[in-house]
């Protein structure tokens, strides 16, 4: 397309090309939009063999790894089951972006041969098929995060993280939905539209890495990439009962990845994994870091994956741990199934021997001012800049009928501060990290081990997958990002009409509190899966696998009892 | 002093105590200001005893420890030996601030008494007399950071790292002088006056941490605590024929220090050692990270002293490696004694059987315009807000002669920058981290060893210290700091006026490179020490002080033998 195309002749060439891109023979006759629940769709639609559901209906990475080091599953034939069932989640949910069967299956048919020939594998994410957000560029594929006016931005070299993954064995096949400039918990953009949530699709699937959250849910991947700036990786993984993991900054390498406002440099983003197993967090973290990202991103931090701190060296050998709840964050009350879930949690955990305390929420109001503060230093004029090319409207909401441009004149709280402004701002936030720091220490005096709370088990947002345009503000994840803390979201349950009914009015908090509250209702929340996030410290990645993997093995064993 | 005094009177007020604070009797008749060289004053004066001088003129900090450890030397002796010298040196270079005999004494009685009693350490620092950059917060006492309007600041408790060191076992005994704002590689300010070079006392003795590099020069201090956001500690180092380390972010915890332009997130500054031994170096960095900083300030980054580094585990364990040397940075060669330096170190590392080539340095002059931009984007603000209390001047210049006011409708270029444009630039000097990253791996084809570079000789200037007002633009320092590259100063010898003779006008690279020529002759910069840095990577401060340390040997060596 040429430069001076509109905004929608940009937008219908790649409508028009991604459906080319779609292998007619992998289309299906999809249920009607009032089938709300479309997660059992992919096992009944035929278009996989019963070999193509085994291999996708292995949710444990772990296991799909050593099948394909073992060569008991060819790389060509795990692409393929997990290539159909994403083409079959991109008709029931839209999750995908970039679609690329040939280049996928080469790239598997070439690790096939490697293994073949040289009874080695590549690397430790040998044959694996991975989906990535559409911001981690794939040379020669196009990265528009959202922007119509990126349309026809073809990637002249893979991210860096790209580049790793491909080293460690892996083989990208899809890349996947996002709102536009990414800085959204749910996912719409113009050019390709909204991504529903397969549980309900009257809900969200979250976002920023809606589309991941949406595709790994419908088993259509075992292992994606997201990237977290607010709780874009948690918020999509906790909708949609997975596991997401939000490293600390520059643990995961995000050098010649897309972004919006680049540049700034206070609370940087962060590119992390979304699974169906904890074993394809670990895999992924351990694998990346193998190949040592900070010889190739100058952000990224060089440090070892630490094998002590997996075993949980600095916490007691993950030997009777001392847990805290977040139960609220003093400004919104969660909702029902979420009190559920931190209930179960806690009980799970007890019964497994560790101790559970309350956490003790402080100043989250001004971290999550902090960080709104410092993204919106500039953001106006970054989306000005980002979306001249072609004039396409700035979108001012993710609900299903405003599609707003943003107008400068009515909107003077997005024009822009000044640099020395930012600074006091980024001053203000250091102390506020200075201060949970100090005030996590503290809690050494009621942990009763010796040693500080050692993990915090928080909601991820005040409720479950909410409807479309309804996921307000996401402060239960972003304060997380403000203090750099690693976080992993995993699912605990299911929003029950039974087990979750509406309670009576508490004494509400403030507006956002009493909004929020009438916002549920048992039924229209219905089915949405249900999860929490595990927050440890600093890079801490290590120990925060090992914790999430002690709570869900609880979690697990409460069920099963 | 109330709140409404004059700028002058702060000072006053401040000169009058920090007079008081010196203990009459170690008042010295001092040398006339046509005396240049004072560093052998000292053992002179007949201030020290015998024993006294033994104790201060034991530069090797390993050495002091093991007999202070040993209750062979009690740390009230060994605090009582370096105070006298530093009192002498204030008088002879005038290096210190805050002066505080009782209280350290008091510290140092305490550290024996402990000793005496449970025949054992504090600590890995037990009994070490400490100097202090004047910005590394003391409770009880001032940190002005050289603005008159903040005499009487006193603060409420210590900095993270005074917290540490004093956990360490060591004594903080001094406060060291300070450019106003720390932003100038020079020492003066309108409280405590200029810092003078101890080997030629019409020479700068360089900055911002130019308090400590004198105080150490004339052996005041055996370990002392600078800061470097572009050059602050290796410069002074360097001029002083110190080692100084440039650690990177977050190595050291800088949480609770002082500092200007606080907020600005992008190049941040680092707190660092100084010393006349690499062994105080060493000592500092690994104290100081035993004590998991990154529990107490959130900055500090969570990554323990690694043996193996420090084995050079990843540089083919410290045999045969290969050095790069910076001959020049294409914008100003350096002046013949600074080349003499590049070339003894390169025969005594071919000597020692390295290997060395050349480096090629790229992008030094944008790397230097970022963070000067950076810096500049709320400099004025920030300087506005913290004089204006007082209204104290402005430093426009180090010069003797100019105190100028920095008047904004004359200085255009010191108003700030919107946010956004602040996000432009740091987004640029994010690309040319990564370029200068791949530039550093790609010589790997060149190194012979199979491993690019493992380290960079690089001048810290492109003078030996040059006289008051001269120091010119950091930029062989401030590169590094942008590129977040670890750096150790180390000296290598001094100006010789028979060894250095000027050389005839080469082909000037720009007008600054004629400049600089000009400023070379050999009388003026006599005596003067001659040092240089050597640059590993990011978070790589073990292999860094490993390998500074074969430098050191090799030098040694070549000069014994």
């Amino acid at each position: 397309m040429s430069q001076s195309s509109s905004w929608q002749e940009l937008v219908a060439d790649k409508k028009r090309r991604q459906e080319a891109s779609v292998p007619r023979n992998w289309l299906v006759t999809v249920p009607p939009d009032t089938v709300l629940d479309v997660t059992a769709f992919p096992e009944q639609c035929g278009l996989l063999s019963e070999r193509e559901l085994e291999i996708t209906n292995t949710i444990d990475v772990g296991v799909l790894l050593q099948k394909l080091a073992a060569a008991e599953w060819s790389s060509v034939e795990v692409t393929t089951a997990f290539y159909k069932r994403a083409i079959v989640a991109q008709q029931l949910v839209n999750c995908l972006t970039e679609i690329f069967v040939e280049k996928a299956l080469a790239r598997a048919a070439e690790l096939d041969d490697y293994l073949k020939t040289t009874g080695s594998v590549v690397g430790p994410l040998h044959g694996l098929p991975m989906s990535l957000k559409d911001q981690i560029n794939l040379k020669g594929l196009e990265t528009t995060i959202g922007y119509a006016s990126w349309v026809g931005k073809y990637a002249d070299k893979d991210a860096v993280l790209a580049e790793i993954l491909y080293e460690c064995g892996a083989v990208p096949f899809v890349k996947t939905n996002i709102p536009q400039t990414l800085m959204w918990p749910e996912t719409y953009n113009l050019i390709f539209g909204r991504t529903l949530n397969p549980a309900n699709r009257l809900l969200t699937c979250g976002g920023s890495s809606g589309g991941e959250g949406a595709l790994i849910h419908l088993k259509g991947s075992p292992l994606g990439v997201g990237s977290d700036i607010g709780g874009s990786i948690r918020i999509p993984a906790i909708f949609n009962g997975l596991y997401g993991l939000r490293p600390s900054y520059g643990r995961v390498p995000y050098e010649g990845s897309a972004n919006s406002m680049c540049g700034q440099d206070s609370i940087p983003s962060a590119l992390g994994p979304l699974s169906n197993s904890l074993s394809g967090i670990k895999a992924f973290m351990q694998a990346v870091i193998s190949r040592e990202p900070w010889l190739r991103d100058p952000l990224a931090v060089r440090k070892k994956w630490d094998d002590e701190e997996y075993a949980l060296a600095g916490h007691g050998n993950g030997q009777a741990l001392c847990f805290a709840i977040l139960w609220d964050d003093r400004i919104v009350i969660p909702h029902p199934p979420i009190i559920r879930a931190l209930e179960m949690t806690r009980d799970a955990l007890i019964a497994a021997g560790h101790k559970v305390i309350d956490w003790k929420p402080i100043k989250h109001l001004e971290l999550g001012d902090a960080i709104f503060r410092i993204c919106k230093a500039g953001a106006l004029e970054d989306l000005m800049v980002a979306t001249a090319a072609s004039g396409e409207p700035i979108l001012s909401s993710m609900s299903l009928t405003e599609e707003v441009i943003v107008d400068t004149s009515t909107r003077p709280d997005l024009i822009g501060i000044s640099a020395y402004q930012l600074w006091q701002i980024q001053n203000a936030k250091a102390h506020l990290r200075k201060e949970y720091l100090d005030h996590w220490e503290r809690t050494v005096e009621a942990t009763g081990t010796g040693r500080p709370v050692d993990a915090i088990i928080s909601p991820g947002a005040p409720f479950a997958a909410p409807p479309h345009g309804k996921n307000g503000n996401p402060n239960y994840t972003q304060v997380f990002n403000v203090l750099n803390y690693v976080a992993c979201a995993f699912p605990v349950t299911k929003v029950d009409p039974t087990l979750d009914a509406k309670k009576p009015p508490h004494q509400f908090l403030n507006e956002a509190d009493e909004v929020n509250y009438n916002l549920y209702d048992p039924i229209t929340f219905q089915n949405a899966p249900v999860g929490l996030q595990l927050v440890g410290r600093t890079l801490e990645e290590e120990a925060v696998i090992a914790m999430t993997e002690i709570v869900d093995s609880a979690l697990k064993a409460t069920a099963s009892a």
